[in-house]
C-alpha cells in the first residue's frame, strides 16, 4: 500500500528538527511502553517519517502562546509521511491522523496543514463527485464558458412563494444557476418540502418554454435523515442540485450523501474563516478540499477575487486551481467545480478566468447581477460578455463598445473595482 | 418557538456596534434586495437580534491581519440571537449561523464563540447521549468515584494479538476502563474485526472469572457505513463502547451513529487546537461541546490538568465543568462524562475532582499507570487511593501513609507536578 504525505508550516520554540520528530512521534506509533525486541521494527513498519525540513526563518517571540520558553523560535516547512496499512483508506482516519492532536503540542508555537496527498487506494476507496464538471455542464445546458450563477436574497425571511418569485425573474434573466443562501435552511418560517414545490414548478414551467433548465441548489444541510430526506424530495420535483454547509455535517455526513443520492453536491463553506483567518494555526484550502472532494463534492466554494471578506486574491486563486488539479497521476481527477461568490460583478470575470486557468468554474454575482442598471437579464448578459472579452482576449472596455450590458456594469461597477 | 443565543469575543476595526450590527445582519436576513413594504416587516421577523455589546478593551493594532485600516481596536463582548422559526431545531444549520461566514468578516480583526444556548425545541429534536453518566457507571459497575481509564500503546503498530495482551494485563490491574488511540483505525497492519474479537476475548474471559467487565472503547472512526459496521462489531462481540474522532466525522456522522447504535460513544476531540490554539480566532469548548452533546456524545475529552499540551488548567476545568451542565433548564440535562488524559498519575486526581466539581468523570492515565513502579495494579490502585483522599479531604501524602501505592505515585511522579 501507498503513503499520505503531508506538509506544514510550522514555528517552534526547539529546533525544527525536533518538532518535525515530535509531530511524527505523536501522530504515529509514539510511545512509551517498551515492548521487548519489538519497538524498532515497530516504528519502522508503523511510525511517520519525516522526509523533509525546511528551515525558512527565525523569530524572537511565538506567534501563538506557547508553554515552552525559548529565546528563537524557528519558523519552516516539513513535510512527513505515514504508511496507510495503519489506518486504511479511510478520509475521517487521515484526517485524525494529519490533522489531529498537533495544534496544540507545546512544541509548535504555530502550525498549518499546507498540502495533503493520497495514493491510489483511496481513488477506489472514496466515491468522488458524481458530476464534477462535465456533469455539472450536462444538467445545466451549458457547454462552454464559466456558469453565471446567484444567490436567494434576502438570506433568509422569504416564504416559498415569495422565493419562487425571485426565482422566476432570475430565470427570466437567462441565469444558469440559483443556490439558496447558506442561512435558508429547512425552519417552520419557509419548510423545504413546499420551497421546492413552488421554485421547482417556475424552474419545470421555464425548461419547457424555453429549453433550459435552471440549476437550483437547494440548501438541505441537517443531519443525514434530514439530508436524504431532502434529496429525494429535491430529486422527486425535478431539480437538478443540492447544497451542503460542510463543515456543519462532516465528512461522514458528505460521504454517507453522496453514495445516496444522484444529483451534484454543491458544497459550501460556512466557517471556513476558522480554518484560515489566521497565518498561524488552520488548513490550507489546497489541503482541505482534497478531503471532500475524495467524499463526493461536486462543487466547491473559493471565495471570489476582490471579495468582501479578509482572503486575498492568490489565495483564492490556489484554491481555485487546486478545485481543478487531478487528485491522482493515474488514475482519476475527481476535479470539483470551483464556486467564485462575494461581491462578484462583470469586471471580475477575465481576471476570474485567469485565476482558475479555466472557463469551467461557477460564479455566483449578487449585486452584479440584481443591482445590474438594466436589469438581471443584464446582469446576466454582462457577465457573459465579459467571458467572451477574456476568451477572445479583448479588455472589457474594448468589448463593451458593442456590448451595452457590460458598458453598464463597467460604469456601474467600475468605481468598486478601481 | 425560541431562539438561539449566541456569544462571542471580538476585536473590530470598526466601532464593536458597528461590528455587532454587521454579523447580526450577515448571518440573518442581510439583504440588498428591497421587496416593496416587507423589508421591516421581514427583518422584524427573521433578522438576528444584537442583545448586548460590551466594550473591553482598545487596541493599536490588529490581532489578526485586517482588510479595514484603523488606528484603533475594539475588543470585547456581544451577545446575538437568532429566532429557530428560520432555521429549525438543527445541530447543522444552528452551527452554520451561528459560527458560519463571520470569521472572515473584514469587519473583525479576532472573534472567538464563547457560548451558545439551545431553546427546548432542540431538546425533543435531538437524540442526546444515550448513557451519559449514569448509563456508563452502570455498564462499567462503577457506582461512585471517578473511573480510572487508560489507552492502548504503542498508539499504532500492534497485532490484534499484541493489542489483546495488552488488554489483558490492564483488566488484571483492575482498570475500569480502556481506550484506543484515535491513531487507531481500522486499517490492515490492525484491522478491527479481528481486534474486537482478541481484545473481548479477554475482556468477556476477565468478566465471566471476576464479575468485573471493563469498557474498551474501540475506535470506529470511519464513514458512516464503516461507522455502523465497526458498532456491530463490537456489540456482536459483547464490548460497550465505541469511540469516534468527532471533528473527522462531524455533526451528521455522530447524530446517524447515535440513531443507528446503542452503545456510549466516546468522542475524542483530535484536531481540537485548531479552535482553541489561538486566542484570537475559533470556538470556546463551552459552545462545542453543546452541539456534540445534542447530537449524542457520551462521553467527551476535556484535556487534563497540567496536561503535556498547550492548554491552561482554568480552561479544562471551564470543559469539564460545562459538559456535566445541564443543557436545558427545563427538560433533559442531556449531561456526559468529561474525559481528562494527557499526562494524568494519582497526583492530579484530587484537584480533577475539584475542578469537575463531581467524581462523575472519567480519568484516562499512560505512564501514570503502566509506569507506575508498582505495576499496573498499583497504578490503578494509586488513582482510586487519591480519589479516596479527595472524598475524604485528606492530603495525598496523608493518605499515603496507610496507601503504598499512591506513596509509590507520589515519589515516583511527585517531582513532574513539583
Amino acid at each position: 500500500m501507498g503513503r499520505i504525505y503531508a506538509e506544514y508550516e510550522l514555528e517552534s520554540p526547539v529546533a525544527l528538527e525536533r518538532a518535525a520528530e515530535v509531530i511524527a512521534g505523536e501522530q504515529s506509533s509514539g510511545t512509551f511502553l517498551k515492548l521487548p525486541g519489538e519497538t524498532d521494527d515497530l516504528r519502522a513498519r508503523s511510525g511517520a517519517v519525516v522526509e523533509r525540513v525546511e528551515l525558512l526563518d527565525t523569530r524572537s517571540a511565538p506567534s501563538l502562546p506557547c508553554r515552552i520558553e525559548s529565546e528563537s523560535f524557528q519558523r519552516g516547512r516539513i513535510r512527513l509521511s505515514w504508511p496507510v496499512e495503519t489506518m486504511g483508506p479511510s478520509l475521517p482516519n487521515v484526517l485524525a491522523t494529519v490533522a489531529g492532536n498537533l495544534f496544540e503540542l507545546a512544541e509548535v508555537s504555530a502550525l498549518r496543514l499546507l498540502d495533503v496527498s493520497f495514493p491510489p487506494e483511496f481513488a477506489s476507496a472514496c466515491p468522488g463527485p458524481a458530476f464534477g464538471v462535465a456533469g455539472t455542464r450536462r444538467l445545466c445546458g451549458v457547454e462552454s464558458g464559466p456558469l453565471i450563477g446567484t444567490i436567494i436574497k434576502p438570506s433568509v425571511g422569504l416564504t416559498p412563494d415569495q422565493t419562487a418569485d425571485v426565482v422566476e425573474d432570475l430565470a427570466r434573466g437567462g441565469i444558469d444557476f440559483i443556490k439558496d443562501d447558506e442561512l435558508q435552511a429547512n425552519g417552520p418560517a419557509c419548510p423545504l418540502p413546499e420551497r421546492v414545490d413552488r421554485v421547482m414548478r417556475v424552474v419545470n414551467d421555464h425548461a419547457d418554454r424555453t429549453g433550459k433548465k435552471v440549476m437550483v441548489a437547494f440548501n438541505i444541510t441537517g443531519d443525514l435523515d434530514e439530508m436524504r430526506r431532502g434529496h429525494d424530495i429535491v430529486r422527486a420535483a425535478g431539480g437538478t442540485c443540492v447544497m451542503v454547509s460542510m463543515h456543519c455535517i462532516g465528512l461522514a455526513g458528505m460521504t454517507a450523501l453522496r453514495r445516496h443520492g444522484d444529483l451534484p453536491i454543491h458544497a459550501h463553506r460556512a466557517g471556513w474563516g476558522l480554518f484560515s483567518r489566521s497565518p498561524d494555526i488552520g488548513i490550507s484550502y489546497v489541503a482541505w478540499q482534497k478531503f471532500w472532494r475524495l467524499a463526493g463534492a461536486d462543487h466547491l466554494h473559493v471565495n471570489g477575487l476582490g471579495n468582501k471578506f479578509s482572503e486575498p486574491d492568490d489565495s483564492v486563486t490556489a484554491s481555485a486551481k487546486a478545485v481543478l488539479s487531478p487528485l491522482f497521476d493515474d488514475g482519476p481527477a475527481f476535479e470539483a467545480m470551483p464556486v467564485f461568490s462575494s461581491g462578484q460583478t462583470a469586471l471580475q470575470v477575465p481576471g476570474t478566468v485567469a485565476a482558475a486557468g479555466s472557463d469551467d468554474f461557477l460564479i455566483c454575482a449578487g449585486g452584479g447581477i440584481i443591482g445590474h442598471p438594466g436589469g438581471i437579464g443584464a446582469g446576466v448578459a454582462s457577465m457573459r460578455q465579459a467571458a467572451e472579452a477574456a476568451a477572445l482576449g479583448r479588455s472589457l472596455p474594448d468589448h463593451a463598445q458593442q456590448n451595452e450590458a457590460l458598458a453598464q456594469a463597467i460604469a456601474a461597477f467600475g468605481k468598486r473595482m478601481a
